[in-house]
C-alpha cells in the first residue's frame, strides 16, 4: 500500500470537522504554531496542512489574522422533500428524453453533465495505459484465450480483500467478474426474475435500472426516498408482500446522492431475507466517499446470502474498461450460468490491469485524490447554484458519489431546460428520466465528475441564466 | 494487404482439386518439372509446392516414382442422416450435462475438445499482444473513457469493408459492436422477442442459443437439418406461421458443420421477410472456410433489413478479447438501446487492436494459415476416427469451421462416454447438449481447433477405445 503523508492526514481531520459542522463558516483555525504543538509536527508540515485546505477551498487566509473556515453559503439552500411516488406498479417510460440524452455518450463537442462518470484528468489515464501494457505482457496468452467464466482470479482476490474495509469478508470464490457494474445488475436481474414479477426501487432511480426492468417485462414499484438516508424502510416494509425482487443503490446513489445509514441497511437486509426477496445492491459509488471513510454495504449485514452485491471501477477509475463484479451470495450458480449464456466470459486484460493497479496501492492513492477533487467540485457547483440559479432552488447534500440533484420551482420544466442547454453545447439530465411516473419534471441531475475549469464554471452559470429565463417565461 | 507467395497459391490450387475430388486417392501428381512448365515457375518454387502439400498430409512421395494423393480413407465413412426432431415447441433442457461440460472452460489440466475455439499456437498471440500495446498508446484516452454506444469506429469500418467479400455492402453506421458474438445474438433476441414467443432453430443446435432462448421465456422449435446443407427450407416454410423469430448459424454451423447453399440462404431470407419474422444470423464461423472462398451470408440476400447479421473474432482470432458485432438492419435502434441498458458500452481497447490487425492485412494472412491447419486437423481427426473408433460410425464432412459431429451406434450413450473420458482428462461434448428433445444421445461433437500433436492423437484414440468398451458393455 502507498504511504499517506502526515500533513495530508491532519488536513483530512480538519476537513472532516468542517464538513460535519464542528468547525463552521468564519471560525478561526488554530495557528501554525498551535498545530505544531497539538500534532507534534514540524512547522513545514503544519504549513502544508493549511496550504492543502486552502487548495480545497475549505479555508481562506486573512493577512495578519490567520486562517478561517470558508463560506459554504450553499449550505443554506434547502433540501428537496422526500420523494412521494404513487405506490403502484407502473410502466410509463420516458423514452423520448432518454433517447435524446443517451445519444450524447462519448461525444466530445458537448459538455456532458448528464452522465455520472469522472472525466479527463480526474482519471489516471497514463498510469492505466502502463498497467495495460504490463498486463498484456504478463498474462500467459495476453488475454487472447477464454478465461474461466468466473473471471480473472487476481481481480476477484483484490475485490475480496477490499471487502474487509467495509465489514464483509468475501472470498475470491464468492465473486464473479462482469462487463461493468450495470452488466452485473443485468445478469442478476435476468437470473432471478421472470416476466410479470415486480421489482422495488428507489424513486428517483437510475434510468438504466428502470429500462432494464421494463425490458425484462417486470413491473416497477417506486418507493419514497429520503435525499439523505435513501429509501424509506417503512415504505419497503409496507410493499414487501407485493414485490419479488429489490434493487437499491445503497451508497451515494444517483440521482439524489443519498447514503443509507447502517441501521437502515441492516433492517432492510433482515426484512428482505425474512420475505425471501433477493436484494440486488448496486454499490458502484461506495468508494467515492468525500470523508475517506468508506461506508458499509447492505452486503455487510447479509447473513443468509440473500444480497447480490454489485460494483465496478467504472465510476472510480476507468469507465471504458467495462470491469465490474458481483458477489451473488446464494444465487451464485444462477448468475454464473447467465454470464455464460449472455457473454461466455469477460475480457481478461482490463481485469488483470485493474487488479494490479489495486494491488500496488495505486488505486487507494488515486481514490484519495479523486475524493478530494470531487468534494471540491461539489462545493464549487453548489456555490454556483447558490449564486447564479433561481432563488427558490432546492439542492441535495451528497456525502460522496458524482451526482448533484437540483430541484427548481414548479414553473421550470427541465426537459425544456435540456433543449435550451444542448443548443449551447451543454447536456444535463432532466428529472423525468429518473421515474416512470409523471414527477420530477422540475428537477435535474448534474454530474460533478468533470475537471473544474473556468469554462465549466461559466457553463454552469449559463444553465442558471437559462433557468431564470424559463422561470420568467412561465410565471 | 500482405503478399501471398506464388508456391502457396499453386499449392492451394492443387489442394482444392484434392478436396473437391478432381484429384483422388492414389492419383499421381505432375512431376516437379511438369509443374515448372505448367505454371512457368522455378524448380525451387515447384519443390516448395510439394513440400507444402506434403506438410498438409494431402500428398505423399514414393521414392523414384513421385508424389501421390494421400489416402483420405475417412471419406468412406457415411454421413449422419438428416435430423428429424419432433415439430413441437419444447422445453426439456439438458441442464446437468451442460453444467458439467461448461464448468471446464478455461481449465488447463484437461484436453478441451468440448468447446469450438482455436487454442494455443493456432492463434497469433504475440502479434496480438503488440497490437494491444499499440492500441493503448494510440487511443487518446487509452480506452479508459466510455466510447459511443455503437462501438469503435475503426472496427465498424473494417467489418463493413470486409462485408464486400461476401456480397454485402455494409457501411460503418450499419454496425454495432458487442462483447463477442454470443452477446450480439443475446442483444438481438432480447430486443426482438417477448416471453412466450416461439423461436425456430436448427437441430442439433449450439447449446448457448437454446439456453438463451429458454432463459428469456421463449418456446423453441427445432427444425430438421441436413448435415451438409443445413436447415431444411421446406420445414421452415411449414412452421413459418407458428414462429416469431428465427436464429440460424448459416455457415459451418456447430455442431454438424453444415453450410447453407446460396439458393437456400436466398429462399429463407425471402420466406422470413414475407412473414415478417426477423432472422438472427450467427456467422461466427464464416471466415473459417477450408477452401479460402468465404461463403456468402443470409445477409447477402437481405433487401428489407430483416436479417440481423452477428459475427465476431472469437472463433478466428482471440476468444478472450470478447469482440463481436451485429448489423441489425432495420432493428438497429432497438438493438442499440438494449446494448446501452445491458452494458452501456464495450471495451474500446481490444476493438481498436482488432481493427488495426485487420487493417494491416495480418488478419487475412492469419486466416489463410489457420484455415489450412484446421483442414489438416479435420483430416487427422477423421483418420483417427476411421482407424480407432467403432466400425458403425457416421461422421459429418464440414467444409470449414471447428466442429466435427460424430454419430455412434445406438448402444453408445455419449454422456457415459463423457464421464469416462473426463476421468482421463478429456472433455467431449455429448449430443444431448444440442437439443431440448430426447435425441442425439449417441452423437458427440469434437472441436478440431487444437494444435495437432502426438498427445492429441493418442487422446483421440483413447476416446475410440472408450467407445469400443462402452459398445461391448451394452451389446
Amino acid at each position: 500500500m502507498s504511504k499517506t503523508y502526515l500533513y495530508s492526514e491532519i488536513a483530512e481531520n480538519l476537513a472532516e470537522q468542517i464538513r460535519n459542522g464542528s468547525l463552521q463558516e468564519g471560525d478561526k483555525l488554530p495557528s501554525v504554531r498551535m498545530l505544531c504543538a497539538e500534532y507534534e509536527v514540524s512547522m513545514n508540515t503544519a504549513k502544508r496542512v493549511f496550504l492543502e485546505l486552502e487548495a480545497q477551498s475549505l479555508i481562506y487566509s486573512k493577512p495578519q489574522s490567520g486562517y478561517f473556515v470558508s463560506s459554504l453559503s450553499y449550505k443554506d439552500l434547502p433540501l428537496p422533500e422526500e420523494s412521494n411516488p404513487i405506490l403502484l406498479a407502473n410502466q410509463c417510460a420516458p423514452n423520448d428524453i432518454l433517447q435524446k440524452v443517451y445519444a450524447n455518450i462519448g461525444r466530445e463537442d458537448i459538455l456532458l453533465l448528464s452522465y455520472t462518470v469522472a472525466y479527463g484528468d480526474m482519471l489516471p489515464i497514463a498510469q492505466l495505459k502502463k498497467e495495460i501494457v504490463q498486463a498484456t505482457r504478463a498474462l500467459p496468452t495476453g488475454g487472447v484465450q477464454y478465461e474461466r467464466v468466473e473471471g480473472n482470479v487476481n481481480l476477484r482476490r483484490m475485490v475480496a480483500m477490499r471487502s474487509l474495509s467495509w465489514g464483509a469478508h468475501l472470498k475470491e470464490d464468492d465473486i464473479i467478474t462482469t462487463n461493468g457494474g450495470m452488466n452485473a445488475v443485468s445478469l442478476c436481474l435476468i437470473a432471478l426474475s421472470k416476466p410479470g414479477d415486480t421489482v422495488a426501487i428507489e424513486s428517483p432511480c437510475y434510468p438504466g435500472i428502470l429500462q432494464l426492468a421494463l425490458g425484462l417485462g417486470l413491473k416497477v414499484f417506486e418507493l419514497p426516498t429520503n435525499p439523505n438516508t435513501g429509501v424509506k424502510v417503512e415504505a419497503l416494509r409496507e410493499v414487501a408482500s407485493k414485490i419479488d425482487i429489490c434493487i437499491l443503490i445503497s451508497n451515494y446513489n444517483t440521482p439524489v446522492g443519498s447514503c443509507m445509514p447502517d441501521e437502515n441497511k441492516k433492517e432492510i437486509v433482515e426484512l428482505l431475507a425474512k420475505h425471501d426477496i433477493p436484494l440486488i445492491e448496486d454499490d458502484v459509488y461506495g468508494d467515492l466517499c468525500f470523508s475517506g471513510h468508506r461506508p458499509n454495504c447492505c452486503k455487510t449485514y447479509d447473513t443468509t446470502g440473500n444480497v447480490l452485491w454489485c460494483s465496478s471501477i467504472s465510476k472510480t477509475l476507468a469507465p471504458g474498461f467495462r470491469v465490474g463484479w458481483v458477489a451473488p451470495g446464494k444465487y451464485k450458480d444462477k448468475v454464473l450460468k447467465k454470464k455464460l449464456v449472455h457473454s461466455i466470459s469477460s475480457s481478461a486484460l482490463e481485469q488483470e490491469a485493474v487488479a494490479n493497479f489495486m494491488k500496488s496501492g495505486k488505486y487507494d492513492k488515486h481514490l484519495r485524490q479523486l475524493r478530494k477533487r470531487l468534494y471540491q467540485n461539489y462545493q464549487n457547483y453548489a456555490n454556483v447554484v447558490k449564486q447564479s440559479f433561481p432563488k427558490n432552488i432546492k439542492i441535495c447534500q451528497p456525502q460522496g458519489g458524482l451526482s448533484l440533484w437540483i430541484e427548481f420551482g414548479e414553473e421550470i420544466d427541465t426537459i425544456a431546460l435540456y433543449d435550451a442547454a444542448i443548443k449551447r453545447g451543454i447536456s444535463i439530465a432532466p428529472g423525468r428520466m429518473f421515474t416512470l411516473q409523471d414527477q420530477y419534471n422540475n428537477s435535474m441531475r448534474l454530474c460533478f465528475g468533470l475537471s473544474w475549469s473556468s469554462n465549466l464554471e461559466s457553463k454552469l452559470k449559463q444553465i442558471g441564466i437559462l433557468a431564470k429565463q424559463l422561470e420568467k417565461l412561465n410565471s
